[in-house]
C-alpha cells in the first residue's frame, strides 16, 4: 500500500495553455508531479518544446514523452496532413478531433500511475470551449475513472484512482486568470494547431481564436507570440 | 452513418490461443475483420509471427501492428527483463501482469474502430483461467464499453460500439473445442511467456501449464511445439 501523503500525480502535459495551467495548479496544491507528454505526429510539435520548458519550470519530479503511432490510423487534421486545418467555426465535431485521443492518453497515464502507485491523474480537458470533442465532457472523464478502477491492481485492492479535470467547467478567461495566479507564463505555452518551429502562433485557427478571446474576456494582455 | 450490414470488427490479435480462437469465431460469424496486434517489448515476440500467420489464414481484411513503448514504464515480467518469469502458480495478481495493458490495447482498437466506422471490437480475455488479471473481468469490459460510447463521435451520434469478449466465461478446454470447430490450428498459436524464436514453448510457465491442462481437459491431442 502506498503512502497516501506522497500525493503522487500523473499530469498530462501537452504544452498548451490548459495543460500547463493544470500542471501549475497540481504543483501549487502540493502534488508530486509526474508529467506525461506524447509525440503523436501532431503538426504543432513546438507544443512539446513548451511542455519540456514548463515541466522544468514547475519542477515536475519526472517528465516522460511517449511516442505514439496514432497518425497511421489517419482521420484528423492534426495528424493527417492531407486534411486542412479549418479557420472557420462550426457546430459539428471538428476535423481537428483525433479519434479516441484522450482515451489513449489517459490509458498511458493509468499505466504509469499504476507503476508509480500514484492515486491521481490530472487532465486539462475543458467542456465549455471544446464542447465539440466528445472526450472532453465530464461524463467521459467519470466513465474513464470508473473503468480505470476496475482495470488495475490498485482498484482491485481498494486503493482508488481519481481523475482530476479541474478546468472542465471553466471558461478560457477563467483558466487564464487561474494560471496567472499560479505562475503560468502564457507566452511559454502553445495552443495553435499550426504553430511554427519557433513556437509562433498563426492567430487564425480554432485554438488561436479561442485563446485570443480568452485573453480579451479576462481583460489581460495577450502575451502569445504570433507570426 | 455507416452501413450496419458491413459488420466491420476490430479484433485484438496477440497470436495466442485465445485471440486466434476469437479471430476464427468473428470470421465464421461473418464479420469483416480488421486485426490489430502490438509490439510492446514482450519477451515472446514469436507471438507476433503467429499473429501474422493467422491474420492471413483467416483472411483478415487488414492487419496492423502497432509499436508501443510500454516497456519503458517497467513493472511486468513480460516487458521488464529484470523480473523473472515465474513457473509456480500463485493466488496473487501475477508479476506477468502488464499495467493497464488491456486498457491501452482497447483504446487503440477504439481509435481504429472510430476511423473504420466499425461497431464491434473483439477481445479474447478470459475470466476463468486468468482471474488474477483485473482487466480480464466482465465488469472491466462492460465499463470500457460504457466509456467508449461516451468518448467517440459514433457514441455521441447514437451509433453504438459493442465490445465482444466471447471467451470470457469459457474454460481453456471449451476454448480449444470452440477453436477446433472453427478451423484453428493450435500448433500455429503461441501462448508461452518465453517461447523461443522458432516458436517453441517452454512447457513450464503459467501460460504453458494452463494450455497443457486445457488440451488434457478437452481430451484433445496437444499439438503445441515444445522445446
Amino acid at each position: 500500500m502506498q503512502n497516501i501523503k506522497s500525493k503522487k500525480a500523473v499530469v498530462l502535459l501537452s504544452g498548451g495553455m490548459d495543460s500547463v495551467t493544470v500542471l501549475a495548479l497540481a504543483k501549487s496544491q502540493g502534488y508530486e508531479v509526474y508529467a506525461l507528454s506524447f509525440e503523436y505526429g501532431q503538426r504543432h510539435s513546438s507544443e512539446l518544446k513548451a511542455a519540456k520548458l514548463n515541466a522544468k519550470h514547475f519542477k515536475a519530479h519526472e517528465h516522460r514523452i511517449i511516442t505514439l503511432d496514432m497518425g497511421q490510423f489517419g482521420g484528423s487534421a492534426l495528424t493527417d496532413h492531407s486534411i486542412e486545418v479549418p479557420t472557420q467555426e462550426s457546430d459539428e465535431i471538428p476535423v481537428t478531433y483525433v479519434p479516441a485521443r484522450n482515451t489513449v492518453f489517459l490509458s498511458y497515464a493509468l499505466a504509469w500511475a499504476e507503476i508509480l502507485q500514484a492515486n491521481y491523474i490530472f487532465i486539462g480537458v475543458n467542456a465549455v470551449d471544446y464542447s465539440g470533442y466528445p472526450d472532453c465532457r465530464p461524463e467521459f472523464i467519470k466513465a474513464f475513472e470508473t473503468m480505470a478502477n476496475l482495470a488495475t491492481k490498485a482498484g482491485v485492492e481498494g486503493n482508488k484512482l481519481s481523475i482530476h479535470a479541474p478546468l472542465i467547467d471553466l471558461t478560457k478567461a477563467e483558466i487564464i486568470n487561474l494560471g496567472l495566479d499560479n505562475g503560468v507564463k502564457y507566452a511559454e505555452t502553445i495552443s495553435c494547431y499550426q504553430a511554427n518551429a519557433q513556437g509562433q502562433a498563426c492567430g487564425e485557427c480554432d485554438a488561436c481564436r479561442l485563446r485570443k478571446q480568452g485573453f480579451e474576456d479576462a481583460g489581460v494582455k495577450d502575451t502569445t507570440r504570433y507570426t
